[in-house]
């Protein structure tokens, strides 16, 4: 080339068509109502808020940290970067003295997992939990010590929802006190397994204990798979990275298979079960009830993960949508500086139909993951006095609530980003990568329709002990309360009169409960009385699961805006208005969605429903004006977003132009493939060699 | 390093558990009821069938057109390769002496869209149309010759939908015979222009024009962009990449800014409006009701597009669906050469529910898009004789279509990716990269939730010609039909009284008939009584629009399987039988998904409920054996698949492990920035100096 090609492109410094983001946004938060910051506190206390804010002021500073360029890095780089961060983190929390809640805030903040996520989260864990006090000192020490660099090594290629069907085998060699681990076919190859496919130098691996020629099921060994040296993998294993995902690139999951690898007696965890040496003999695990209860706290942490997930989706597209700008509504014209101009979407009350009920939706899982781990706490004291008789409604609900709950998430993350229009689609709107990385959640940890089974089949067990008059109402079980009030009155009728009475709490937890017991005694019916097989049942099974959790969603909201100390207080009474006003969206707009339920179970009449939609549209506008302020209360600060949509400031199109320049095909001012793709048809062969080709 | 990094990770020559996803697919082929190719042709001819397998085998020898790498590249190798394919594609054309026929199938084979692509869909067809002779020497001549690569700039950083807010302005300049383009804001700048990035030498930019001081509002010109001679941007001109997108990596999505750039008369495409040279003097663009037809044509293709999006995700769901097996169901336990054996997941009602309804919208879109080409046609010529009576109702519906379709499809697409399990999530599936790059659809040539506007508009001034008693029913008008039997009967009920009677095609008509019809009056009441504003009525104007085009697939279906002449023959029964078993299942599953508004309008009772749903399993049951090779008849190759799960012969597991072999991060041992960041943690710092550190 007879030019410097290496010239980078720069937007010209014009301003936006007014008015700006800033001015629109600062109008915004005009209108709301309340205090924006003292919503913030009740939701994380003063207490968690300083801390975020102290950690990042560290990670703006951090260039393991920063996030610049996440939107442009290739799988490899995405790996290398990644494992920077890991590495940096290590340190800055002996630097900076964090303590665990301080670095779950450094990560939750980064907002990406990595190649040392399972490490922390699987690892560990299962180490601190499943192993005698000689494995501690073997794995556990240098595992902490991060020499044992560690993953979860459950999931085959061939099995995933069933654990029972995995194959890897570990048989027990009496003569050398050995296992031998094997992959005796191609399904059988460990897949999916977050950080062992580059990172890991061990695994917890599930295989099936075979001593003594017993098949004795899956249980879990520490294996030692890439050397400490120089990270080469050991030989007789087999070991790799996954590809490509749809998300989660940021993390090297891997694959594993063993042939005929032995691996020490000591590495079968034992805190549980054992294997005696020499013999072989295997004495079994005591009653697993107890694991319930750490799922029951597993599934909470979801449910408040939702929270964040809602929260970061509606920040994103309600400020872009107060700043979005699209046709003047004829009707009503927006005026600003006396001129109309065109109106912000988020009047149009589609748009807030879109958005408004996910930034309730939010709220709804704060408060319904605040309960589970109340009764979590409850039930782990009760346990402990050797009480079980919460944990059963507990560990159901849970179950049903993380699969509702993350499908509610994945939805309004897509809902919000479309929402966004156009821009929507762009990587800066922040909202596709989050959507790519969020998405996994709706399979693993139980897939979302598998689970729904475990809560349907408690609610049909449950059922059938009213029926027989074996369970009593009780404050924690409130399965029990709405089954026994329906079958009471099963022929109840809503008895709503106008809009407005669509907002009397009373109503609404009646008419969750009527419609999730109604669709239990339907699916009771069809298998207790018409002999209708599981198989057959298993769409309106899903059904009742969410029904139930509905209602569970709905009535922890209601019951925290009537009752909850700290927001009854006089000082506090523009927050309960505000929440009590979401309380009611969440609701009524749950129940919309879910129409066909409440108007099967002959509970609404048609004249019942065109009111539960006028106070929907009611609410709407209501929320409206808070919208921004809502947003705000989440106070989740720009670095945690990473998006150029959802800017505190409202800058969008500065910041959508200054991404734009950074992308590495703007680095230069001729396409790489212009030589051989382009300029055979654009520049005549004759000229070519001529003149014109010197220009 | 002391040892070769570069050795790439090769699985063991392994088979995976028995059965083999082969023999699984082989059995489910053997029940199939129908001759696949049969039904194959009958959608596509033999004609197309045989050119697509005559261009699929250049295709597949032409490394320009390779998909092996697919989903490992970064952004900038997905724009180098597509650049290549563009390239290479204008030689074979003539190479092959394709037609445009064969050439779209290459396209159609490729299946991703490249830098060129807007060039052929959008650069040479306005060119085609709205040009003078003149104009179309000047710039389709080169276009055609491809000396010329366009693009269409219409969209800006600040609107997008609202066409009439562009602010980029294109002033004439008498003195000179040019006019002056120039981007007044950062707002105006042009921004997600396919093909603009990188590769576009020209650009058809639409920009408002003003002569003698007037706005006249958007116009197109064409303008050229970059240097023939060596590709730099002209000047005066800032063009580049909008930057990584959710999906559609491989075009180079473009923005453009103007600084009082000139082009001279010519530029002005006057096929339609003129700008009078010197005096600059405005003539006016004749009746704009014919493009409307152009309109509804380019709706029926993307309509037949869904039939393709749905065919693909289902190919490929479906066949992994056969292929994996996960529980035994105790119930009905499944057997493989005498050993019980698990179940693959078609066999469970609720993955039958997830993906066979998709199956049977896929079949639906194709009936639909094949009548709307009809009518299309029916219409050209009716205009052509002056007859506008069949447009408003076509292109109305055309709109609704559009939105409904492509929705349905993006929403299966998703269904199908998570009904795959983890796996699903792999890019191997196929199914990510794929939904990622379809997704668009949703939001171009009219965002999906606009675009519903239009059809209840027509809906609702029709509604009210039938109250006035100024629309008659006609063959050609369902909508005056289907409002007028409303009215006639506003208390209709469902005659229903088991089951099977659900799947009578009057009945479904005239049911979803009633709730399209019910659905418009309630809208007309609340508008025109009660004097609710447009704005406000949004949610259920969407509503109303879904409902009447739910209406016409559900009877372009069952009036094709009912009257068909090439259906109807003796010897395609089978494939009769099947395609009325499909109509059925798609308009029972929509009128489930739909319930409330069936419910709402008291047509059906709770009795007629159960019945429905009873029926919807009932269909389930008999489609399930025909699974299979209802997606076979798609005649989708694995090369247009790409797909490790959803391959023709099953061998689904061989081809995850190919494709992981194939990641660039398994061609090394040990992971790039293992010494930075893991090395200083594993190896301790005495001895990384000394003997074990060389091991």
């Amino acid at each position: 080339m007879s030019f410097d090609n290496n010239v980078a492109t720069k937007f010209p410094k014009l301003a936006p068509k007014s008015p700006s983001g800033e001015l629109l946004l600062a109008s915004e938060r005009a209108q709301g109502s309340f205090d924006v910051n003292e919503l913030s506190k009740f939701m994380y206390t003063d207490d968690w808020l300083q801390r975020m804010y102290k950690v990042l002021a560290v990670l703006e500073n951090e260039p393991a940290f920063d996030k610049t360029d996440r939107y442009y890095l290739s799988r490899k780089d995405k790996i290398t970067s990644s494992l920077w961060k890991d590495s940096r983190l290590v340190e800055l929390v002996k630097e900076q003295k964090w303590d665990e809640t301080d670095t779950q805030i450094a990560n939750f903040l980064y907002d990406q997992s990595t190649p040392f996520s399972l490490h922390y989260n699987m690892f560990i864990p299962t180490l601190k939990n499943q192993t005698t006090a000689e494995q501690k000192k073997l794995f556990l020490e240098p595992a902490l010590a991060h020499r044992f660099i560690g993953c979860y090594a459950q999931t085959e290629l061939g099995h995933g929802s069933n654990v029972q069907g995995l194959e890897t085998t570990a048989t027990y060699i009496p003569e050398t006190n050995e296992f031998e681990l094997h992959s005796p076919t191609l399904t059988s190859a460990k897949w999916w397994i977050g950080g062992l496919g580059k990172a890991a130098n061990h695994a917890i691996v599930m295989a099936r204990l075979i001593t003594g020629g017993k098949d004795l099921g899956p249980h879990p060994f520490v294996v030692q798979i890439r050397n400490l040296e120089d990270h080469r993998p050991m030989e007789g294993i087999t070991v790799g990275d996954i590809g490509p995902k749809f998300g989660f690139n940021s993390v090297d999951n891997g694959f594993i298979m063993f042939d005929h690898y032995r691996i020490p007696h000591v590495s079968f965890l034992a805190k549980y079960s054992q294997v005696e040496k020499s013999t072989g003999e295997y004495s079994k695990p005591p009653n697993a009830k107890l694991s319930y209860g750490t799922m029951v706290f597993v599934r909470a942490q979801i449910v408040m993960g939702v929270r964040f997930a809602l929260a970061k989706a509606t920040t994103i597209a309600v400020r872009y949508s107060a700043v979005r700008q699209q046709f003047v509504d004829a009707a009503s014209p927006k005026k600003w500086d006396n001129k109309i101009t065109e109106t912000p979407v988020l009047d149009y009350t589609m748009q807030q139909y879109r958005l408004l009920p996910a930034v309730a939706a939010a709220y709804a899982c704060f408060f319904t993951g605040r309960e589970m781990i109340r009764l979590y706490n409850l039930n782990q004291d009760a346990m402990q006095q050797g009480n079980f008789s919460l944990l059963a409604d507990l560990h159901a609900s849970s179950s049903g609530l993380k699969s509702l709950t993350t499908t509610m998430a994945i939805e309004s993350i897509e809902d919000c980003r479309r929402a966004c229009g156009g821009h929507g689609y762009s990587m800066f709107s922040g909202l596709g990568q989050f959507y790519q990385d969020y998405l996994p959640n709706v399979t693993w940890e139980g897939d979302n329709y598998i689970l729904t089974q475990q809560t349907s089949r408690y609610l049909l067990k449950t059922f059938r002990n009213v029926i027989a008059g074996k369970a009593e109402p009780s404050e924690y079980n409130q399965t029990i309360t709405y089954l026994t009030q329906f079958l009471e009155n099963p022929k109840a009728k809503c008895p709503a009169t106008k809009p407005s009475d669509f907002s009397n709490p009373e109503l609404i937890l009646s008419a969750f409960g009527f419609r999730a017991a109604y669709g239990i005694a339907q699916v009771a019916e069809q298998i207790d009385r018409h002999g209708r097989s599981w198989n057959s049942m298993l769409v309106e099974i899903s059904r009742i699961s969410k029904a139930h959790c509905q209602f569970v969603l709905v009535r922890n909201f209601i019951v925290a805006v009537q009752n909850d100390e700290q927001l009854t207080t006089a000082a506090n009474r523009p927050l309960l208005n505000v929440l009590r006003l979401l309380a009611s969206l969440f609701a009524l707009h749950t129940m919309e969605k879910e129409l066909a339920e409440f108007l099967v179970a002959g509970y609404f009449s048609s004249e019942q429903t065109a009111m539960l939609k006028e106070q929907v549209i009611h609410l709407l506008e209501q929320v409206r004006p808070e919208a921004v302020s809502l947003v705000d209360a989440f106070a989740l600060p720009d670095y945690f977003l990473h998006s150029a949509l959802g800017r505190y400031d409202g800058k969008v199109y500065e910041a959508m132009t200054e991404m734009a320049e950074r992308e590495p095909l703007n680095h230069t001012l001729v396409v790489d493939g212009y030589e051989s793709c382009i300029k055979p048809f654009t520049v005549k062969k004759s000229a070519a060699d001529g003149a014109s080709a010197k220009l």
